[in-house]
């Protein structure tokens, strides 16, 4: 299969539309708190997709040189186009398999991978291939969510199911949306020493419209999205479906609340003498 | 019935020792963490309990004027003694029913609960009563668990319903164990204004030991607690009570982890003008 045909549980179509509304939500800033890399490291991002953290990542360490590789050479055009435009330099970009990475061991001084490794088959081998092209001491940044972590009011186990769709497709596709708290014993499987796991909770009060546009534009999307495919696959029927969309977009609005969740995990490659 | 022999979930019995684990874990730190009352304010606490909060709110805001009401005659001693021993001044202690608190309107200037709307049948009425013995501008503030924000790895359907056991049992007993989600609407319906409400979790990667015996000596010891009382109203039969029990403390075994979150939410008495 070429790289660019590899199943994509949210599709590629609206990805640029959903970068943009990440970034609106103010969500992208609260999840990269914390992280920034000093002028002149190198660091490598791994999966960046159109770009949505990349640009990210170059506001806030505006001294270090990165290269973003991705597996799809349509994503990567897209997100090459968008730091061009914004005028940012010190970007390389490559194209190029997760478990194939072309670089030479201990390359970059840290690495950063956010909602992939929750899209992989094996994380631990994703994790260990990463880490292998960072220099003994550098770190590895991983930032996932985890649906299981969805907390709202009022409860539906409506939308519970709808939920449960989506984790259900994304395995059979070989991936898992509950990774975000596997972050530590993934790390340490990988390897990896002074691991630090934070979970990054987002919290919307259905009375405030702009946290709740971001669970409508990006939770709720993105549940919207495996539709066709969870009827396709009888996964639910379409009542439920309806009742559980609809139980979403009630916490959403005023005396709703909505909770979720992101881990973000931080771990250094080991040094020979350590 | 006497106030004293008000049903309590959790039982009286155990509440000193819960409340020397909970502040060995540092729990108690990192839930306090941003509640610093003025000198010379004065400080209502609702529900004190054995102190476990008390002394705690008097450690971080040593010159604030306190006083600590609870139904129980017999946790308001074990308080008194508490609080009398570490030598703190400042403190007055009464006992008093939430719903028929003892104080003038305005009689305060913030106020402050605990683990304590959890456990009522009508926590707006309550928040409605603490509302009113404090001054239009000053503020009160709750924290609260919610049960359903316990996320672990390895996920388990029997450690689910062992949890589903104290959900249940507390929610016959008038209370609500999913309480934290609802804080906002609570607030909200009570009247408050400038509603702040943040979720703070708990992130226990079983790999590290203190975090893990927070897990075990706060969480899965609640739990256990309910046990009793689980078989004999029929909630769940033993086998699936020994699994569920087993697999929770799996999750605080290397390889394990667990996430909780509570929420803590600040609301304001509105000014007559306002």
């Amino acid at each position: 299969m070429e790289p660019d045909q590899k199943p994509y549980v949210h599709g590629r179509s609206e990805r640029e539309s959903e970068r943009l509304r990440y970034q609106a939500s103010g969500l992208a800033a609260f999840l990269h708190r914390g992280t920034r890399y000093p002028s002149g490291s190198r660091v490598i991002e791994v999966g960046c997709g159109v770009g949505a953290q990349t640009v990210i990542l170059l506001e806030n360490s505006p001294g270090a040189e990165f290269t973003c590789v991705d597996v799809s050479a349509e994503s990567l055009a897209a997100a090459k186009a968008r730091v061009r435009t914004l005028g940012f330099p010190n970007v390389a970009f490559r194209r190029a398999d997760i478990y194939d990475l072309p670089y030479l061991p201990g390359s970059y001084d840290h690495a950063f991978v956010c909602f992939l490794l929750e899209h992989l088959p094996d994380p631990v081998l994703a994790l260990e291939k990463i880490r292998d092209v960072v220099r003994p001491g550098g770190t590895v940044t991983a930032i996932e969510g985890d649906h299981g972590s969805a907390l709202f009011y009022p409860e539906s186990r409506d939308a519970r199911a709808v939920i449960g769709c989506l984790v259900d497709i994304q395995r059979e596709m070989g991936g898992n949306a509950l990774i975000g708290r596997e972050l530590p014993h993934l790390f340490r499987d990988a390897g990896f020493i002074r691991i630090r796991v934070l979970p990054r909770p987002v919290f919307a009060d259905g009375n405030i419209p702009r946290a709740s546009e971001a669970v409508k534009n990006i939770f709720i999307a993105m549940i919207e999205g495996v539709k066709d495919e969870a009827f396709a696959l009888g996964k639910v029927d379409k009542k439920t479906w309806e009742r559980g969309i609809r139980d979403l977009y009630r916490t959403t609005e005023p005396g709703g609340s909505f909770c979720y969740t992101f881990f973000k995990a931080v771990g250094v490659r080991r040094k020979r003498e350590e």
